[in-house]
């Protein structure tokens, strides 16, 4: 599938209620759950995907069409939601996602970008020469790798639980199909 | 984790709603994208989804009670939905698996089971001797996985889109972190 904005615009307004009526009402034992050391629980996952809103997509979308690859786009620090959402609830972050991403997605669209502009290229820091185009379809594979991480990291905390029914569940043994 | 209904019941309410956050505005190349032939859309995965709700768990929970390990649950058909989703539109298979979910969820609450309860066993036509805890969990799980299935589904939709940032998203490659 070549990247369009008629297919990305959906999925990244989707994203915030998906995820509110994922998590809104799951009790700790499931948000807080995560795979083990330096793995990330629901909770932390929405905070990254805040810290990105806050800090990435629509930063470098900026950077891109104004300094082109002459300027490197900022790094993402991937670990500043434990500071971030430290003493929040999940409700309050559901809410902060769900504003900071309607007000990106505004601001994207008053970009009024045309199928001429995906080719403009930008510089990542680590990855090189990148296009705008790739840049919008990363911001939609990113959400959705996110929301397959929510179910494997809850999934996986029945592994024992399912018994013998671990078999045809890969999710989680690990194991993919 | 354990299983416990306490736990259980907040996921299995929380999916249909999801599901009707996330597909229900998106367009036909994200719904019925799969991942290569014999692999399932969005749409598919509704749809089987549907014939778990009518065939599935809450009958082999009444085969159980009824008749412990003495009745092999009926063997559940992973291919019904392509037949019996035909003609339908995604808004009506997300409102009959909403509301058969909801009806399932009326009637194991009925049941009032307890923690003793789990541990009592039937019969899986292949696996074996299986609890009434490790059926329960497994719904649970099930649904998590075909959430995190539909993510993959469609995130690889776009591995070509993202362009080198595929290195970051090893779910769109198939590479398992």
């Amino acid at each position: 599938m070549n990247f369009s904005l008629d297919d990305a615009l959906p999925i990244l307004r989707s994203t915030p209620a998906v995820l509110r009526a994922w998590l809104k009402d799951l009790p700790d034992s499931w948000i807080r759950a995560d795979e083990g050391p330096d793995t990330w629980s629901p909770f932390d996952i929405v905070g990254h995907l805040i810290h990105g809103e806050r800090t990435d997509w629509m930063d470098r979308v900026d950077i891109l069409l104004t300094h082109g690859e002459s300027r490197p786009f900022t790094p993402f620090d991937r670990f500043a939601q434990f500071e971030a959402s430290r003493g929040k609830s999940l409700g309050q972050l559901l809410e902060t996602f769900a504003e900071l991403r309607a007000a990106n997605l505004h601001r994207l669209e008053s970009l009024e970008l045309r199928p001429e502009d995906f080719p403009r290229r930008g510089r990542h820091p680590e990855l090189g020469g990148v296009t705008l185009g790739q840049l919008l379809a990363t911001w939609v594979a990113h959400d959705l790798n996110h929301l397959a991480q929510i179910a494997r990291v809850m999934g996986r905390q029945y592994t024992h639980a399912v018994g013998p029914w671990v078999e045809y569940l890969p999710m989680l043994s690990g194991v993919r199909r």
